[in-house]
């Protein structure tokens, strides 16, 4: 039974992801904007105006100021906006982010004039999105990738070990997942140097010291920890979803040839290390929630402690680009969708501490690359050209068989709603050519 | 040619090592203590008189605490001591970390009235540390741990993978490592529970979820980043050792039989992540000094990134015991050297960054586990009993394959100086036993 002051909330709740609600900001209301009143992701942002980064959230092409609504007295919170990291905010756990954005939905309706009429509040609450710098909406004190679409581990098994056995054992009885390395995240836009390492060239007794030859895109999603658990207390399947704040893409930048050679029998460690890329908006789990949907079917079924009931994949559609330096235009490596992944994120997270692990406010959990049935629905270059072998033809011209110096490489991603759609911005980065001897 | 202000300060830093330097706290002069006036390592204390950890310095049976001594201007330094962590000092970088300890070796050593006549001062000054709480000195952005001993390293690769290849071909061409969890380290003391997980015995298809049954230690020693580097940045191998502010002795529990199915193709994850013990006192590579000495000849020559002129490893001996639950005393299972090791801290770091990736000040990174030629060399059960085929017996009866619930695990190291030893005080950890189901 749900008592009346719940269900006023979950109404309120609802109200907010209405398909038909509007927002007094127009490029809200545009059906290809990433950004409608539906969605309200939230970040870190500066301007020049204010160079101090602070919290903000995302509508059509504004970024509203939340601490200049909190001094304002329009949002009822606790003071954490001002800061150049959202921790504070989310360490205050989901009911205040819900309540946060039932207040900022109402502020933002059609019909609110409480911003929209008051001429001196609301050049100072709204900042246009293009003027802004975005910034790491977190601080990231630990950063997990896993590895949890069954066709990505089925390529990369078949092209690194063995066709025939390409799936370990282990994969479909556990989230298989690794610690990355935190302190080289970051924020879309970023500009990435080539990595230089070992490579070990298959015609030579001893690796050689050079720029990476394979560099790559890994696609994937992230989800930030709202809640973290106490050390050996495991968080269980079942509730695993109310300790996540939301998501974000992610681009795990790979440089394979590093990659092949050292990652044995520890993991992949410089070939990941140099840089991982995030957009910089974070979108609730509240923001997605009309789009859960189902995941694959899981054969076998997973031990106890990886059981959870309901629904835990989100149809959240998911692209890549790559525009080469100078290039007009972009060209579309691939299409695919976070809802083919075989594990979920509270699968994830409920493995990630079964055996005792602590998790803290800000956590990042990569999903590992998301890949679908077709060379056009993966993730990786390393899968769409099968290491190489079958380049992509560029429009324009030209071909690319790993990413070269100058390209931007841009991951985007939405779900489409009737209407409208609840967007994750870009996840974007250009490479720089690698260091030289003697930088 | 170095100029008299800098001959002077390095004159200074020498005095501050001097074997005959003696305190006027005379348990600093015992020859079996690790706190001799030439140790000053750094740590967080607190006591029931003042809760707030703060900065320390252990000498002898006392702990030294800073900011009184800030307070009372007897320290020249920024005001950082009055925090839970050593980061703010760590960040002041190593001329900082020289100026205090040369001005602490000034005011312990004997002859010095400063302190010892001060009646109001002095209590307030020293506080004796069995009867203080011990903290995690620093604040740990990221954790990686190395895998450097050669031994150690074909030990395992002789036991799970392949007797006649049990060294990879990558092995003795880097320092192969890998990214910990940062969040589980612990401080010694700290309780660890026995952790849960998937266990795929062989004569079953499917993994069960059950308690650990072979848990492990790792007998390691860490270095604490001091200052680190910019993304993109890499550090030399011959400017490493200026960017490293002391080391720690480091107990990477291990699960080995969730380790065992889980760690293929991405590297230990649940195995590892559950805990990791740290002891509390940083000594100071300036500390360190007088011991350094030369590493094992490395063949082939590395790569010219990783190759640096001098020595670069230190002679410290090394010891792990066990104390059974209720047992009076504790048996030595292995006595090892950090000299063994095969790969430097030097190149650790410089391999770490040589892709780009960033360091920052705090950043932990463990050796690997430290084994030498014989069993009772070695820095794991796993390797001393071959794992658990030949138990270890046990002073006062019993036997031990692994880790039982209850048994109190320590590691303790110094280095021998002539009539006193540079030590590191004790990494040590009971296990307590695995949550129950529904726990």
């Amino acid at each position: 039974m749900i008592d009346s002051t719940r269900k006023d909330a979950l109404d309120a709740l609802d109200a907010t992801r209405a398909p038909a609600l509007r927002s007094w900001i127009e490029s809200a209301n545009d059906s290809s904007s990433d950004f409608p009143i539906q969605n309200l992701p939230f970040g870190i942002f500066s301007d020049e105006a204010n160079p101090s980064p602070r919290a903000g959230v995302a509508i059509g092409d504004w970024i509203v100021d939340l601490d200049v609504l909190h001094r304002a007295r329009l949002i009822e919170c606790e003071p954490v906006f001002a800061r150049p990291a959202l921790n504070a905010f989310v360490a205050l756990g989901v009911e205040r982010w819900r309540s946060v954005r039932i207040q900022l939905s109402a502020l933002l309706a059609s019909g609110s004039e409480t911003i929209k009429a008051d001429a001196a509040l609301r050049p100072r609450a709204l900042v246009p999105r293009g003027s802004a710098t975005l910034h790491l909406p977190v601080d990231i004190p630990g950063y997990t990738d896993f590895y949890s679409s069954k066709e990505h581990a089925t390529n990369v098994g078949s092209m690194f070990r063995d066709p025939k056995h390409a799936l370990l054992p282990n994969w479909t009885e556990m989230p298989i997942g690794y610690n990355g390395r935190a302190s080289s995240v970051i924020v879309s836009g970023t500009p990435v140097r080539r990595p230089r390492g070992q490579i070990k060239l298959p015609d030579q007794d001893r690796p050689v010291f050079a720029a990476c030859r394979k560099l790559d895109i890994e696609l994937e999603t992230g989800f930030i920890v709202g809640a973290g658990n106490a050390l050996g207390q495991p968080i269980g399947c079942d509730q695993a979803e109310s300790h996540i704040f939301g998501m974000v893409l992610l681009n795990d930048w790979s440089a394979r040839d590093i990659q092949q050679w050292e990652y044995v029998p520890l993991g992949p460690f410089n070939a990941k290390g140099f840089a991982t890329t995030i957009s910089p908006w974070i979108v609730t789990l509240d923001a997605l929630e009309p789009f859960r949907t189902s995941s694959p079917k899981q054969d076998p079924e997973p031990l106890a402690y990886l059981r959870h009931t309901g629904d835990h994949a989100f149809d959240i559609t998911l692209h890549a680009h790559l525009r080469p330096e100078h290039a007009d235009s972009a060209t579309k490596l691939a299409t695919t969708h976070f809802k083919l992944m075989y594990w979920t994120m509270a699968q994830q997270l409920a493995h990630h501490t079964v055996a005792g692990c602590n998790t803290r406010v800000g956590d990042l959990m990569g999903s590992g690359t998301i890949s679908g049935p077709t060379p056009d629905s993966c993730g990786s270059l390393l899968e769409m050209t099968w290491n190489g072998q079958r380049p992509i033809a560029l429009e324009g011209g030209g071909e690319r068989r790993f990413i070269e110096d100058g390209d931007e490489l841009t991951l985007t991603g939405w779900c489409q709603g009737d209407g409208y759609r609840v967007g994750f911005g870009e996840c974007a980065g250009v490479i720089l050519p690698a260091l030289q001897v003697g930088e």
